[in-house]
């Protein structure tokens, strides 16, 4: 069976990881930590800053940060309607120029269904 | 009393959107429509809505959209705690180009308080 | 024979359509419809309003965006020394950071000449 | 009387670019020559031109570029429903992140009919 | 005498980072530090880092970012022909929508020539 | 042994600027020359005109424009440490959506080391 867009991405990220990694100084080290931090519940519980990390990576239009905020998304138990709604505020905010990277998020989504 | 960031930025919101409207086709008002309808209560609440449409406002760095989304998310009972936090993650994804925007989108919420 | 960069860009392009509409609620439809309308012939026509979407398209930086407009431009009949006079248009407003796109843009104009 | 949008826009485009003037070197200096080429007639028409830098310059989010290329369309002829379809054109390929924009274009506009 | 751009820039700047602290975070305020400490001297020296924040901000198009490396290159002691060189691949990368920004951008300097 | 990324970017380079060529006018020609010549050595010597296209190109976002830049500034004899610190600024200045750009840079990095 051919890999799916999920486990692409995860293999692809993880190896990039490494590689930013093994070349990163400590201030860059340092930025990767706090981005993580960033999503971790606190006033808001860790399902909407993953909704909030999804429509700011759509609106900006980048595919493997829209994967792995849908992915994330997808664990946190954000059901079908929470995740089109989020994605419509994106379009209408980021307009038309966003409908591939829709296109591509939805086709994410549709993959974590079955999984 | 010198006119404040709130009251200057609803006044020629008004206005400008008088002009649109006396220009706008049936196209460009469905538009309107639409955007407004996006930010209506539905699987997800008002109030995360409005938190989507300042974050994805911020990464975009549009002073206006950021001024409008935090008078919305102040009227919807967004805590400062959770202002800040959507304004981090708006931070982290979208860099330190956002921090202009941050510190005006502060000085909007600050004058909210004191309303 | 291998598919080419038109075919394979209609078929991904319908398939990633059919799953948008599978998941999208109404808003999100009806930006589909606005979308589409925005570019029927009106006071200005329908290959003026190609050529407006290429540009828009070109300088946003978005290849699947130039692609759509290229092959809807084409239909319109818009000639080589048009489509390079607003491909260049696109290039001063949008920069050296346009090039990749405009490279890409140039390949399926050339495609098309064949078919 | 204060002085208008456009009568300023102009006065600080003039004095900027003398400024540029007075510190660009030959690449710089060669830009602005290309720069205004691509406007000048050829296979598409000036009018046409100026409505691609017009929605370009929308979609980039960039008030004082809609501010000259609106007087530049103005002065070529163009139609209040060809602006407007211009901007349309312009709203639905970038989103609600261009409506501050469209707000201040159409109040150039609205100030350029009574010229 | 009236407040020079570089006085106002730096008056606001330190009014909006003082309410940025007074809401901040553990996590933005790390950012803060980590993006002060991305300019300082280390395998490229201090100068060439203010040159690389100050084309990075010219094709994000950021006028308070571009005032703020305008005046730290300064004080590095960048030329007017460095300054000159940066500002010009700013706009080769990113096009003539930098403009307006480059105008700013040399107002500025023309401003810290006189102090 | 399967084509590096280096190789391939070279290839698919070569082969668009080709295509463009047949299809350019004039002035998209000049604007090929003038971006070429702003990289030359001036009062900025070439290895830090390469590093401010390389970080222009990160906070674009603009993966083809990173590959170029890096094979350039390698060329150019720039260390990793002065590599890792222009990056860096562009990830601090651009933020996380610039993540997935960084990983494929120092994968095109990694591959320059074993050339």
């Amino acid at each position: 069976m051919s890999e799916g867009r999920v486990a692409r991405f995860q293999r692809e990220r993880s190896e990039g990881n490494e590689l930013v990694f093994k070349y990163a100084g400590t201030n860059m080290k340092r930025f990767w930590t706090l981005d993580g931090q960033a999503y971790h519940e606190g006033a808001l519980d860790a399902k909407t800053k993953e909704l909030l990390g999804l429509v700011a990576s759509l609106v900006l239009r980048c595919d493997d940060c829209v994967t792995y905020h849908t992915i994330q998304a997808h664990e946190a138990g954000v059901s079908t309607k929470e995740y089109e709604e989020t994605l419509n505020i994106g379009l209408l905010v980021g307009g038309s120029i966003t409908i591939p990277h829709l296109r591509r998020a939805f086709a994410v989504w549709e993959e974590l269904q079955g999984s």
